[in-house]
This record gives C-alpha cells, sequence and structure tokens, in this order.
C-alpha cells in the first residue's frame, strides 16, 4: 500500500548482487549521527562478478551506464545489509561517480545517469536525487568501469 | 554598513554566470542540517560558455587559475538561486577542485587557488577558506577545464 | 593504562612529520560540529620532503603502500596540530585516497590500506577503519605519489 522505499524495489523486480565485500581495511558503511557514507562501490553483477574496462576503449557509453546502474545496485545491497530495510534511507545526498575512461571521453554525467535513474526507482523522484559530481579516472581498482560512492541522509 | 557576502559581492562588481543547470540526473545543491552539498560544477562564464581544454596541453596555469574562479562563479550563482542571499552562507567547509590536465602537470593547487581566492573575497578571509583537496583527472564532462565541488556550513 | 589514542601513538615509536604546510588558499583541517574535514595530504617524511613519483612506473607498489603511510602520518601531524591531542578523535569516518599510477595500475586499495593500516594501530581495530574511496588520478601536486583526505569525528 505505502510507496516505501522497500515496496518500490520489490516492485522493480530488481537482482541485486551478493553484499559487496571491501576491497581492503575499510567498511562499506559508515554511520555518523543522521548520515551515512558508502564506500566507493564496483559495478558487481548479480552472480558476483563485476564490470571492468576503459569507457571509450573498452565499453561504450551504454555498458558504462549499465555498469553505473551495477554500482548502483550493490550501494543498494551494502544498504539492505546495512540497516536491515532499504526504509531507513531517507534520501539521496550526494553521489561522486569516477569513469574509468580514455583522457577523450566526454560524457560522465550520462554514465553517472545510470546510477542516479536507479535511484530515482527506488528512493522516488524527490528523495533519490542529491547533489553530484562525475569525473573521469585514468585507472581505478581491479579494472573496474566506475565506482561510485555516496552520502544519504538516514532516519 | 555590514560587511556582509552580499555586501563584498555587490562591492567586487563581478558579473555572475547564468544560474548553472545539471548536466544530469542531479541537483546543483542539497542542504542537509547546516549544511549545503554542492555539486561538482564547470568553469561557466557570463555568456554561458564553459572553459574547455586541458591543462599543461591546452590552457596554461593562468586560464587554469581563471577557469577555477569561473567554477567559484557558478557555484555563487547555484548558492544565490538556491537560498536568494548569500547571507545564508556561514562558511566555506571543504573544496575539491579537478583539474582537466596532461600527467606532468604539477601545480593542482595554484589553479584552484583561482576558486579560493574568490572565496576569500566574497566570503572573507576568515570564513572563505576551509578545507581543499586538489588533484588531476585525465577527463572531465565535455571537457571543461576544472571542476569543483564544494561544502559549505550555513545559517 | 588507558588504551587511548596517544598511548597507542606513543607505543608506535612512529616518527611524525613535521607539521604539514598548506599547498595552497586552504586549511588543512576544518571543523564543522562534530567532525573535522582533513584536506588532501601528500605523503611527507619525517625530514619534510615529500614521496613523489608515478606508481607503476616509478615506484612499485611496496613503495606506493609506504606512500600511503607516510600520507597517513602526515594527517596525523595535522590533528595533533589542530587538537592538541589525538584523544579528541572519536573515530575515522572516510578516506579518499587518490593513487598517481599508470592507467594499467589496479591496486589502488592495497596501496592506501598503507593509511588504513596506520589508522588502525593509532585509532584501534574499531575505531581507525571507517568508509573509503580509493582511485586512480593521472597527476597529483607536485608529482605526489598519494594523496588522501579525511573525515574523522570528534568528541
Amino acid at each position: 500500500m505505502s510507496d516505501t522505499n522497500e515496496s518500490r524495489l520489490a516492485g522493480l523486480n530488481l537482482q541485486l548482487p551478493p553484499t559487496p565485500k571491501p576491497a581492503g581495511l575499510y567498511r562499506p558503511a559508515m554511520i555518523v549521527g543522521n548520515i551515512v557514507y558508502i564506500s566507493g562501490h564496483a559495478p558487481l553483477r548479480p552472480d558476483g562478478s563485476r564490470v571492468t574496462g576503459c569507457i571509450g576503449a573498452d565499453l561504450d557509453l551504454e555498458s558504462g551506464k549499465l555498469a553505473a546502474r551495477h554500482s548502483g545496485l550493490a550501494i543498494i545491497a551494502t544498504l539492505r545489509n546495512e540497516f536491515g530495510s532499504l526504509d531507513r534511507i531517507k534520501r539521496v545526498v550526494k553521489l561522486l561517480g569516477l569513469v574509468n575512461c580514455t583522457t577523450t571521453f566526454q560524457q560522465h554525467p550520462a554514465v553517472i545517469n545510470g546510477c542516479s535513474e536507479l535511484f530515482v526507482q527506488v528512493f522516488g523522484p524527490e528523495n533519490g536525487v542529491g547533489a553530484r559530481s562525475a569525473a573521469g579516472a585514468n585507472s581505478l581498482p581491479g579494472n573496474i568501469a566506475v565506482e561510485i560512492e555516496a552520502i544519504f541522509e538516514i532516519v
């Protein structure tokens, strides 16, 4: 009945990846007061594999955008593991999206939209859109295609 | 009479760019409590065009520093649009400045000073200086020369 | 007797670098409420020199990891200068580690672990581990090998 994050997620029939494991000595999520800081997340597929490659060379824009969506799904998997329910999430505050790409690539915002469009679907058109920066990286851990970190407000 | 952000801005006779439009699915500014998160801002000229190019190849240090000033002016335009008055801004908390540059470029802090010097002029010598990071990016959206995101404390 | 940050630091017999000086118009640390934002820190040796070079070309993984530890020591020097005592630090909230590296480098998390392992030693296994992102940068200020910014919760 109610239009909650969990009900929207259920309605989307998405397949979440396994709970992301840290790639080093850090926590996937860190809570301070009403804020949760989410570590940089790789594009994790439901089978646990990661989308790798350089956008503009190995991958095209659409593949990059799908990778950003996979990073968003991985962030959702981390949030559900951390809080039990996505209904603890009040809103997206800020995203930083780093794109593994060539020096001539220019469509970083369109890539990271893959994550932002997912967050609108899950958190709603008002609470799913926050501040954002998108930039190129000459390399990312394990050659992942995108890495997205996030700040959410929680209740 | 009073030494406010708005009075300082008026005294500088600056020409602000048009209110920045998001390049993707995000908000230019997001408020949480007494903090406003400002999205990565392009160097926007008063005519609405953006400073593009790779510093160290297409642009020299001075042009890069001027680009950073234009990103700062764009942030000020966003703040005024969001709050109506710059006097809602208490202080600069943190900047992240990304520089579109060659692999041999080393003067990122001098580039981003173009924004920080503007913020000192507008927000004052105490409140205009916060924490900051500056780094190189192998590419930025639309080939912009610099991208600056910010955190401000508000009243 | 008590297991404090300062007692742990003393027990490690570490040699801290001189207090880091800003490379531009910014503060090394900025406090807002119970949060301190730490600017991007270079890998500073006790003699005041900085670890420079591109990891994957000029420096190997172990040298990069040591550089990240030096950035962590520089952050600790800044915290002690700011607060007088590390016991004002409650916990690590988030790190962003940027690695000056080749386009084919993939082990950014292992590099930044050099800082995270230090923070576990100093702030303890619970409070020394927060959220984290690690990414490549095509260049960093003064050709430093790594740059690390941080957010800490304070008491």
